[in-house]
């Protein structure tokens, strides 16, 4: 049966530079065989964490000190880390009520104790920020803040600039750490969009991680770490694997050896096409009982359905037509049941996205249980 | 001033097979440039977990099934995930007294009490463990046994094979999990070994680590668990950094797609005229105040010294003249210091190892606080 898989987030096989990475290794492995057999360190490759640097600082017009740079087995790793670093079993942490469901598996393994502030269009809702803070008192008192500040996973929305500004007003009001989670930052199709919030303030404590899973490869499992040495440190002190994977970050150094923007834009370029036939596709075929999201980047759509859909036989109807989506309850903090599904485009074929969407449409229509108006206008009205 | 650095267990530059590891790039990317744009999952790359149960079944003459092997990123994650899945704070394990600094320093950061066994030429002194267990009773019941059987870190020695029976049997009667790591298993010189433990019962609560650090390149950052299903599944469970490295799994994988040991074998006769070297040279320069190990296998040789030996003197007059070791409390579980110091040869260029030896020997003579007979015949007495 043919397949329509949107579950999971990958970035686009068909641009995948294989001529130019296979170059690279060439190069790579000719050159630093003997690095090769030394471990890693805690910082890891000079040469990827100086085009890590040189990114962030084109990106958001900021000094980034390459040595304030800690490469990570994917981003997922800084999460985890920092985690483990700065919390204990049953310890407050802040994030958006829906959220990215690897950092949700990795706070509950951790017994961490998670609050959240509800997404709007504008990203986390900060207004309600001080009074859950204030709910929450000294004895809850958050370790850190989690934010996806833009493209947010899976709500594909990015904080405003005013809302950056009062986040990190609160945070630094009250001592409390913010941990930006920015792995989708770069994955852009249009539009302005607001710098990270290490390049609005000189606030020591946030912790800023990036990724190269979004505008590379998964594969590869590279991502970083950017802190304040205080916090870095404590971070890495956590940190017990003997370093990150020396040959993929040196091949990647090698192929980001004039920048990253390149390559970037080529496969921003197709996953742009990809987006808008995801968009457009669902307004054609269920305009009329859904709300999507239309991000300005990031590889998902988040998808809003009548309350009346049963989920049970929408995920059999879909997977008996062959069409695999992330269900809400996945990116929930506790799991609880959303009339909301998410939608990974990046690797899915044209083709296959223009196919599929209609599957979904009609699997959502004979999921409901009522013919009533679906009760909303927008994502999150 | 030229260094003669023996501190960091390294692999030898000089056989790192650069070609092999180019062709062997090109083929893997271009073959799996789609699996890389993927998430690798918890086991990771099928063709390299292929090759290391075969590595396995190989070494041990036992079958090994590739899905009971999860890639680790180098076997330093299998050690710390491990303990993370088993452990809480306060929880008690048992180690050789002396041990990988890694291991140590990992146990610490998760607060888990250590308990020392004793070692001496045929590895962990079994024959205390019983008392050991029996003092702690049930309250300190330790969640596992951590045991590097082969060409252990630091001392060299094998666990010989009637302890291994009964390390097994010890702890099938208590129901204690073994932590079973082989990870210079492979680095073999001369002579015959016991089997790894998994080899020698059909005791279920054996959990087996390997790596490829040791003979291929740390940078490589790859190792691997080897667990039963209930095991292998807790701990997996505490996994949270989406899967490890597929680039660098792949091009290795490609590499060995005849099997691990011809370029082993090249590496293993090239490090084992190294060790000879280091052995012979102790034994010319400092056999009088000096025992040293002369392991069959491995990257490391134990060296004992007189107890009058000024330690904090003797790693300035070391620094000094560009010689640098790891000294023995690094290895021991408490820290303390013990009149043994550890030398890594791997990586260093035979006429450093020849020169540098009578340096070490000279350094050590002048550190000394006095002029009497070092007080013991060998390593252990």
């Amino acid at each position: 049966m043919r397949r329509f898989d949107f579950a999971v987030g990958r970035t686009n096989p068909e641009t995948f530079p294989v001529d130019r990475v296979q170059r690279a290794a060439k190069t790579a492995i000719a050159n630093e065989y003997a690095q090769l057999t030394e471990y890693p360190g805690k910082l890891g490759h000079p040469g990827l964490r100086a085009a890590m640097a040189q990114r962030e600082a084109e990106r958001e017009g900021a000094a980034v000190d390459p040595d304030a740079i800690a490469l990570m087995n994917g981003s997922m790793q800084a999460v985890t880390l920092t985690a483990e670093a700065l919390t204990a079993p049953g310890d407050t942490v802040i994030c958006e009520e829906v959220t990215y469901s690897g950092t949700i598996g990795a706070y509950r393994t951790l017994g961490i104790d998670m609050v959240g502030v509800g997404v709007d269009e504008d990203g986390m809702r900060v207004e309600f920020l001080e009074e859950t803070l204030d709910r929450l008192g000294e004895a809850r008192k958050p370790k850190f803040i989690y934010a996806l500040t833009t493209y947010q996973n899976p709500t594909g929305t990015n904080l405003s600039l005013e809302r950056r500004h009062r986040l990190i007003e609160i945070a630094r009001a009250r001592d409390i750490p913010i941990v930006e989670d920015n792995c989708y930052g770069d994955v852009h199709y249009d539009g302005e969009k607001p710098p990270a919030l290490y390049g609005l303030t000189d606030y020591e404590n946030i912790i800023y991680m990036c990724s190269l899973s979004k505008i590379l490869a998964p594969g590869m499992r590279l991502g970083y770490l950017y802190a304040q040495p205080r916090l870095l440190e404590t971070i890495l002190a956590r940190r017990h694997d003997a370093g990150g994977n020396y040959l993929a970050a040196a091949v990647v150094a090698e192929l980001y050896r004039d920048g990253v923007w390149s390559l970037t834009e080529e496969l921003n370029t197709s996953l742009k096409v990809k987006k808008n036939l995801v968009v457009d596709g669902l307004a054609d075929a269920a305009g009329d009982i859904c709300a999507s999201s239309n991000p300005s980047g990031g590889l998902f759509v988040w998808v809003r359905f009548p309350e009346d859909v049963d989920q049970a036989k929408l995920a059999r109807l879909a997977a008996e037509r062959g069409f695999f989506y992330a269900s809400g309850a996945n990116f929930h903090i506790h799991g609880d049941e959303v009339p909301y599904l998410r939608l990974a485009f990046g690797h899915v074929p044209d083709d296959d996205i223009k196919d599929g969407i209609p599957i979904l449409a009609q699997c959502l229509r004979e999921a409901r249980t009522s013919n009533e108006a679906p009760g909303f206008q927008g994502l999150f009205d």
